[in-house]
């Protein structure tokens, strides 16, 4: 195909030793985190002590990574390239570490780790040591964006670390193991939504060595031409790399790396230049070498090298068994340190010669330090889009809605600078965010057809029925340095558990470096929620996932529940402009009663949560009787509908209303920064006062924040208790003991001396409730004095 | 390839003719579904008052779902098959409860919806109604084992359905949509782990109509080709069924059942009746008809037919819009229902005449009701496999390890009646429930190499680098009347949260159905956990699963943290006896200190908490100063080395140690069928004395648990709270104040009057702390006063 050399072909002898040079010296690093804390030379013969006194790690899958970095270091200097890549194996921690101490990147992250003798022992010690560094991949590794713990959303991260960044390469190394979990098999087609003239390119990198911990991986036990038939399915053309033979390997490597590249780029090209609009097919390495390769062959009679014995630390007797010891030091002399170090323990030149310089280095590259790269999203006036509020709980708007409006905005404002992106598992337009579609599109590159709409290549919503690949892609697109939304169906947000938490966990710590520099928060809008699931029922009903977040790190972590349509607008404002958090904001789609003015609910979100004075019966001199708490659009609707009702009917009654945006200010202010101070707390809660507290989500979450504050034990909360259908709003709120007769009846209850007309009251909510039964089972709609219901106050 | 005309080219017109009149009663009885509340049988013209007030369903994916239904009766009565067919575009619920309601089983399920006029009316309007069905396939749906909810575990389900049902057919409509979810895209690879022996077969039908609820599906815009390549890439034979045209689809798709169950016979009979071993090559059916297929073709001048718009509810106004409300009406008389049903309203015989009968009918398989075919699992008297234990505290065991020797024995036993079954990513060896080796192997139906260990095409163990695939075997296997296990590492049981959701609504509402036979519980044996990461650190820490499952129906609920081996036994017994919950038992696999004898640890587990009057200073006169709780093993270690330290120090403190196993024990008895009632609670914990409990996960899960308990404003918690890394067993105690010197410092912190000589204590624990800082940093160990420790009681 290629009539002139490749560079790969035009490789002398001369660059495959310095190739192989490179790879060795990874591999002697990789091997020495594992096991050294002293002699990091081998200047003397290998004894106990100078081996660690735990020794843990995974060693069978750093050789690969090596030789992927090695070969990656060749192509970026060759090409000028701007790369990175995403390390999928990355408990493969000592290899990503090794590099990175070789290129440099590491000793200048962390200057006591220089490349010199000192700072070789200290990467020996501090890997997998107390006080040192993880063993995977992690915020601490110069150059990551991955983190190498749970498996699975290696290639999504590299699609989103591509999107929008046309000049970028992101190599993706994706381990046979991690290959086998859901969202990595999803993330493939990932590949149709990419655009060869906006996006950058990913070079997906499938390694298989063959074994999981304990198993063969599947794709690894696929006859080729079943697993060629997988991947061109999934879009792609294979390249192989096959051996055990390294500077076999080497000449293969370099020449897929050069196949790949040149492929990559005339696939640019032609989008770019030639304006061709045909989906690419574009390459993807198959890379087949032993798992542990060059590690020991057989230790204690059993065949390591190449089986799944490799996995983490091949020889476990070190410090005990004088045989293990002898087969450490010969496998870490098989390396020739003294060929690779020179005297003071550097990288002697000769394995620098393909090493790229400056940002080129994978280690260096900004794009995996993406708060270098963040600039400000340009947001609209909150006024633009405010609705105005003459009289609160009269007029409804559709609150995500009338939010899709300011993200119109702000698609239109990002329409040149291409650093804003909103996904989301095919829900955009029924979480009636359609708006956008007048600023941007839906990124697509597979076939259109006539009747589809707001499909184009260069589209920047992102929807794919899967919730992992959104995450994934906003994930990469985040820690590269811009600005995105993730809108989900509430109940379906739990898919994403696990990687919330593994995001969480990678902000956390990046917060505590100093080097990492702050990106765009992981923002959520979680709607069609628990409440209003019309169409769906029980099946689609779950607000758990606030209780999920909050479990993790307080500095992270923000959850919003905005009553109404501009106090969304307030809290996505805030949350669009926030660093380093994760934010989750639960708001309604359907029709919801506006509350407060634009002002109002700015003022009300910044508090986090405050009295609503015209909905209670303040007056400045009265202490309440009772306090009606709120969070949540449906609960603040109940909530007002009852402070309706006992306004009415129980006007003696002195009535405090309290809405709660910001859910963490429930928590003690020591548990977490946004928490109430106790004097605040109980200024606005009472100390003995009883509060009936109208809850969005399990109703024990309130208990679980507030457990700490003096008027605890009179809180008590509604909210859901799995109890649901498909049925009508108001039919679940009275399922749940949510709904407004249930909450007046709640504070007769446990108000006291409030006599006999309040059995009465009592009686006419009971009554109510069941008049709601008859009528439902009758005609299928809730009560008209429910439905035609609004504020009267 | 096949010489004699196979059954379906000698379909008559006449049998094409009663196919398609199958389909199209199954049509009309979807969209009646949809839209009506009476006048069923369209006997008088259709008017505004016939129409439901609320318009809930999915019409798009029904015309294909009865396309297949009408088939897979066909191919069901002609080769007399059991048959099983997960239905993954379960939202269509019209669709499966239309056929349902012509073979049969719906009237004999619900006597009052039966096959005529009165039975269709009410067929009819209980669909979406509040009082009635839900929209989706669910538990009350006749021979559904698959909740019509989130997408993505149908194909994961129908292989966990078919695993040792050798004469099973298990059909699996997978639906475009679903097709891009992960989970689904990870289950193609498990024919890699079908025994054509000992398993039935699965028939996968993905049903490509082209579109999602507002968007194109991937699948449905490939190239045929590349289509092609993905699925034999996956190991299947694609059988394509195109068109529009209904007889020409019948005839098609008549055809490919046809071929795809002569392939699956001959696969079959090469494996069992020639002992063929070479993997097979499945058929799998591609359906292209588009979405809505004969509905509306357009709408308000807007194509619906074969687009997205077609997905809920095509026409929305017919209650207000007589242009709606007459389309509406066509489209009805369109499926012609007077030649469809006779004057009862019963189905015409024609119609019926490809209907198999009895329990071969897929609303009657008693496969999807597995409680039918549950047997009781034969469980090895526990006395087998205790543990001695002469005193407390002194000998360790792996509890998982001895729990594999059981598990060994369970397999053992089952050996030919194949109903057990262990799941697993890739961890039973890590998580050492090796011993199961010894009764099986691990299902592999890949390639295998000299060097591989237990892997055989019968094996019984599962193991696939995917918790979702896992998860949707073992609900499949359990659903169809099996038992099992799931091992994960702790933290990662997250990733299947959304999973365990549906499994856990679908018992809940399972147990409201008298017809629905109890089935197996879900077992979780959660190891590797949150504070024995050693070889893996931050990212491998999350003990939330917990957390998680506790939010959900108490009737299903219950979790379980044995603190030693013969607790871990006890536990595990439990469950595997038990029937329609989820248990979580998380437990360690690490070296463990025994506690509790084998008869001990019965009783302990059967009351689920207890006091341990050997570990406090209980003597039977004085009430306790302080209560020590504990609940994990690790929490439990600490705890008793903190009791010892104090029982030296302070032996004038009146101490009671109390050990909690069943977690759901803390709830009120009205919250939890396992709740403590106040007088029981109190009279462990005290009303007024400070209780330090030390948790196994996040410590505000007890606050939670607790918040109603008198004493709970003693109550203090210690637990995990997001600090780790890879670092030494005692380090993460340290880190999180879990620590053994902590809990004594908590406790002279809050005993009143404690004197003198317990400041000095207090500082020494201090200095305790300070010493194992210094220690760990230059050693990398544990200090050996911690290291050595036993318990001197």
């Amino acid at each position: 195909m290629h009539q002139a050399k490749t560079p790969a072909e035009r490789l002398t002898d001369a660059d495959l030793a310095a190739l192989d040079a490179h790879w060795r010296a990874a591999n002697y690093l990789a091997v020495g985190q594992i096991y050294l804390m002293a002699n990091p030379l081998l200047r003397e013969p290998l004894a106990a002590e100078h081996i660690k006194p735990r020794l843990l790690g995974h060693w069978g899958t750093s050789p690969g990574l090596n030789l992927v970095h090695t070969h990656l270091n060749r192509v970026i200097k060759d090409r000028d390239l701007d790369a990175l890549c995403v390390w999928g194996p990355g408990h493969g921690g000592p290899a990503v570490l090794a590099n990175s101490w070789i290129e440099g990147t590491y000793g200048e992250t962390y200057p006591d780790v220089g490349r010199d003798r000192a700072g070789m022992e200290r990467l020996f010690k501090q890997f997998s040591f107390p006080g040192g560094v993880p063993s995977h991949v992690a915020p601490e590794t110069p150059g990551s964006i991955h983190e190498g713990g749970e498996l699975g959303y290696s290639l999504a991260h590299a699609y989103g670390a591509a999107l929008d960044n046309p000049e970028l390469l992101v190599a993706c190394v994706i381990g046979d193991g991690e290959a086998e979990t859901g969202p990595l098999a999803a993330s493939w087609h990932a590949n149709k939504f990419l655009d060869p003239a906006h996006d950058g390119a990913v070079l997906p990198i499938l390694h298989l060595n063959g074994y999981k911990i304990a198993n063969p991986a599947v794709l690894a036990r696929l006859p080729e031409d079943e697993l060629d038939a997988l991947l061109r399915g999934y879009g792609h053309e294979p390249i192989h790399v096959t051996g055990d033979e390294p500077l076999a390997v080497h000449r293969a490597m370099a020449a897929a790396m050069d196949e790949a590249l040149d492929t990559i780029g005339a696939v640019q090209r032609a989008a770019r230049e030639d304006g061709a609009t045909q989906r690419p097919r574009w390459p993807v390495i198959v890379l087949r070498t032993p798992k542990g390769w060059t590690g020991p062959r057989e230790v204690d009679g059993q065949p390591v090298e190449g089986t799944w014995r490799a996995h983490q630390v091949p020889l476990s007797g070190v410090r005990t068994n004088p045989g293990h010891l002898r087969q450490l030091e010969a496998w870490l002399r098989s390396y020739r340190p003294d060929e690779l170090f020179d005297e003071s323990g550097a990288p002697r030149p000769e394995l620098l010669r393909f090493v790229p310089e400056g940002t080129r280095r994978l280690g260096a590259t900004p794009y995996a330090n993406g708060g270098l790269m963040l600039r400000e999203l340009p947001l609209p006036p909150l006024t633009e889009h405010a609705v105005p509020v003459e009289r609160p709980g009269t007029v409804l708007h559709e609150p995500t809605k009338i939010l899709g409006a300011l993200l119109e905005d702000v698609m239109a404002a990002t329409a040149e600078r291409r650093d804003f992106r909103v996904v989301g598992p095919d829900e955009t337009a029924s979480n009636r965010l359609g708006a956008l579609y007048e600023a941007t599109d839906k990124a697509w590159d597979a076939l259109t057809l006539p009747t589809d709409e707001h499909l184009a290549r260069g589209g920047r919503v992102m929807e794919i029925l899967s919730e992992h690949v959104c995450q994934g892609w906003l994930e990469g697109y985040l820690l590269t340095g811009r600005h995105g939304l993730f809108s989900s169906y509430e109940a379906f947000a739990h898919i994403v558990d696990s990687m919330v938490n593994q995001h969480i966990k990678w902000l956390r710590t990046s917060r505590r470096l100093p080097w990492r520099r702050p990106i765009a928060s992981l923002n959520y809008l979680l709607t069609s929620h628990v409440w209003r699931q019309d169409h769906n029922g029980f099946s689609h009903q779950d607000p758990g996932f606030v209780d999920h977040v909050l479990n993790k790190s307080p500095e992270v972590v923000r959850v919003y529940l905005p009553p109404d349509t501009n106090t969304l607008l307030s809290v996505a404002d805030h949350a669009l402009r926030s660093r380093d958090y994760v934010n989750v904001i639960v708001a309604g789609k359907q029709p919801t009663f506006d509350w407060l003015t634009m002002d109002e609910a700015i003022a009300h979100c910044t508090r986090g949560l405050g009295v609503w004075g015209w909905a209670g019966t303040e007056d400045g001199t009265r202490e309440p009787d009772v306090v009606l708490a709120c969070a949540g659009d449906v609960p603040t609707q109940e909530t007002l509908a009852a402070a309706d009702l006992l306004r009415r009917h129980l006007p003696e009654l002195a009535l405090r209303v309290v809405n709660v945006v910001d859910m963490a200010r429930l928590l003690p202010h020591e548990e977490h920064p946004h928490g109430m101070r106790e004097s605040e707390y109980d200024a606005l809660f009472t100390r003995d006062k009883p509060v009936i507290f109208a809850y969005h989500g399990y109703p024990w979450l309130i208990h679980r924040l507030a457990y700490r504050r003096a008027g605890h034990t009179n809180l008590h909360v509604r909210g859901y208790k799995e109890e649901g259908t498909t049925t009508t709003p108001f039919d679940m709120v009275v399922k749940n003991d949510l709904d407004r007769y249930r909450l007046v009846m709640d504070v007769i209850d446990r108000v006291p001396g409030l006599g006999v007309r309040a059995v009465a009251v009592r009686q006419a909510m009971d009554d109510a409730r069941a008049r709601h039964h008859a009528w439902i089972r009758e005609h299928g709609t809730d009560l008209p004095e429910v439905a035609e219901w609004t504020w009267q106050g």
